[in-house]
């Protein structure tokens, strides 16, 4: 293997790769990068068997050939370049990456021990803007906890419908839920899967730098996000993550059709005194909230038997009955962060039913979260 | 106590004396803040009993008194205020806060359980700048390594004389001198002291900010640095520490007044290199550096035996023999970074005699590291 190609570039796609590596010690060679020059094409590769990518970048190949090295030293070095071409060449089995007075002889491994990535063959496929799909996962993907007893709660929910994609997660006491738009689909039919929360957070790391078209196409046991080069059908970045197994709950009918309060809030204000609360909180987290419809008043209450107390008052536009309820601030600092509007509209049904913050003026996200039943 | 107080005010002090509060649970009221409220001044105090501070700050008391308070409650509260006044009031052994719509109520402890913070009652003083002051001791705190058996080279060591004082820090493999001048000093001999490198960082921390003027006085265990209120002699912050005893090396005979070789390089350059070489180090951190006279050439290699080697070379102005010598590359950076000049000069002594850095061109900083004897 000979090839030329640009540092920056180089730089660029072993950033993204080097990530996506195995840092567990069981499996070294996962632990590596598989380099493939072919036809003015490096390709770089990694995976730790669940999630798998492949960047794809142009170069002068003037001898094609394979080899796997550590994405650790290889970025490492590459990145302390100062610029222009990088030369890399194999020599036996070393890797000699040379650039101006810089030269480093890194061991490889045979690229034959590298495991292959699997495509999804399908010919149905939507496409997506890929800002518009990473924000919106960004808005739910950290709500799932992991769980060994009911692994299908521990992803993230995708389902594929005619125009738009539905993202959903939940870890039982709280409950995201984003609606987004699709560019083009051609499934013949709703597609329901689970992706692991590893898988989400790669895909934010990934696609989130540029705004592209993305291609996205499931089988039975795997996704496949692609990202072509500009003005090309040739791909430049290829992610496929398998799926989880199992049913999704069926979480819509936890989310409430209607509410017995509701108040307008502005949203950096509201989070600012949860976190002020926080401060004060017992051992369960609990911050308590009076919601007082005569007075257009949330009041914020917490308490720490060694610390101290703590008290604030925001005024909102308050409809229906008052209420006194307790939640776990971190659910609702996580809730409050993840909307992105100035105002958030809070939906609550009595002290023990689940309430719901959405952005006000509606829009395509919401946010469930049930309180602490006092005692 | 009763006082009125802008919040961005209180927040500064807080940040500056909540880090010198004592993290430690043995001694719960080292965990507090000492609040005083006198003749319209509010003095923060804390301490971990090394390391002492007060900061004082104008406000409107109303009521004089104290209370001492946890430091990270009221500083977390503080923080999170939009600004505008803020209140402190005392009732039974709570301290009360409100702000605007915010009120809090923290448990206060009683100010006699407080420990005093002892004060340097000397009239010999030096007054010293303090973006000067801090960036020399910047240059050389982060050397000593901690040590039981030598406890005299685990602090940073102050020699004042007439018009300069010296900075020197070791932990025997490296060591580091700044000559540092005085705005004024009325001392009547020189003095030479040790510092704990905990009380280098808090002065760093709390006087780089701002361009001031600092007072230094010293007494046989403690050293205490002043700040001033602009346009006043009420002091504004005000730092005391111990001293370690013992007597510090004489540490200038191992500073080599000859060379054999020199040569005069591009710090940036340099030190990119070595960290690029860093990535291929065995476990001793070993890297050989190779300076060829005729050539005018410094090369670097490195060889890890599982990963793979380096090699690099730099251009650079020799004096002198050639030579090979090998160094542990993390006191190469440590020096490199430390040094402020675009062009280092690098002294070198033969394969295993002392080498040293500077600023090319001469300057008040140099860095004497010992080789490692190749095997």
């Amino acid at each position: 293997m000979t090839i030329e190609i640009p540092q920056e570039k180089l730089k660029k796609a072993l950033s993204v790769i080097e990530k996506v590596s195995s840092k567990s010690p069981t499996l070294p060679i996962l632990n590596n990068i598989l380099l493939s020059a072919e036809k003015n094409i490096l390709k770089l590769s990694a995976t730790d068997l669940e999630v798998g990518a492949n960047f794809q970048v142009l170069g002068k190949v003037s001898n094609p050939g394979q080899i796997a090295v550590s994405g650790r030293l290889l970025f490492g070095f590459i990145n302390l370049l100062p610029g222009g071409n990088v030369s890399l060449s194999v020599s036996s089995q070393d890797l000699i990456v040379e650039s101006g007075k810089y030269r480093t002889k890194i061991k490889g491994l045979l690229a034959d021990e590298f495991p292959i990535i699997p495509k999804v063959e399908e010919d149905d496929f939507v496409l997506i803007n890929s800002i518009n799909f990473c924000s919106s996962l960004t808005q739910v993907y950290n709500i799932p906890a992991p769980s060994t007893a009911r692994p299908e709660i521990s992803g993230v929910y995708f389902s594929f419908n005619k125009n738009s994609l539905v993202l959903a997660a939940t870890d039982s006491f709280r409950l995201g839920e984003k609606n987004v738009g699709l560019i083009k689909s051609n499934l013949k039919k709703s597609i329901n899967i689970i992706i692991p929360q590893k898988t989400a957070r790669e895909i934010i790391n990934i696609f989130s730098e540029e705004e592209k078209e993305l291609k996205v196409s499931v089988s039975d046991s795997q996704i496949m996000i692609e990202s072509f080069l500009e003005g090309s059908s040739a791909p430049n970045i290829m992610l496929t993550s398998r799926l989880i197994d199992g049913e999704y709950p069926a979480y819509s009918e936890i989310i409430p059709q209607k509410h017995i309060t509701s108040i307008t809030l502005p949203r950096k204000d509201f989070l600012n005194h949860i976190k002020g609360a926080s401060l004060f909180v017992n051992k369960n987290n609990e911050v308590k909230l009076k919601i007082n419809s005569k007075k257009g008043t949330l009041e914020i209450l917490a308490s720490a038997s060694a610390g101290g107390d703590y008290s604030s008052t925001i005024e909102g536009s308050v409809l229906g009955e008052d209420v006194e309820i307790v939640f776990n601030y971190r659910f609702l600092i996580d809730g409050l962060a993840s909307i992105l509007s100035e105002k958030v509209l809070f939906e609550l049904n009595g002290d023990s039913g689940p309430a719901v913050l959405k952005p006000s003026g509606g829009g395509d996200y919401l946010y469930v979260v049930m309180p602490i039943k006092s005692s």
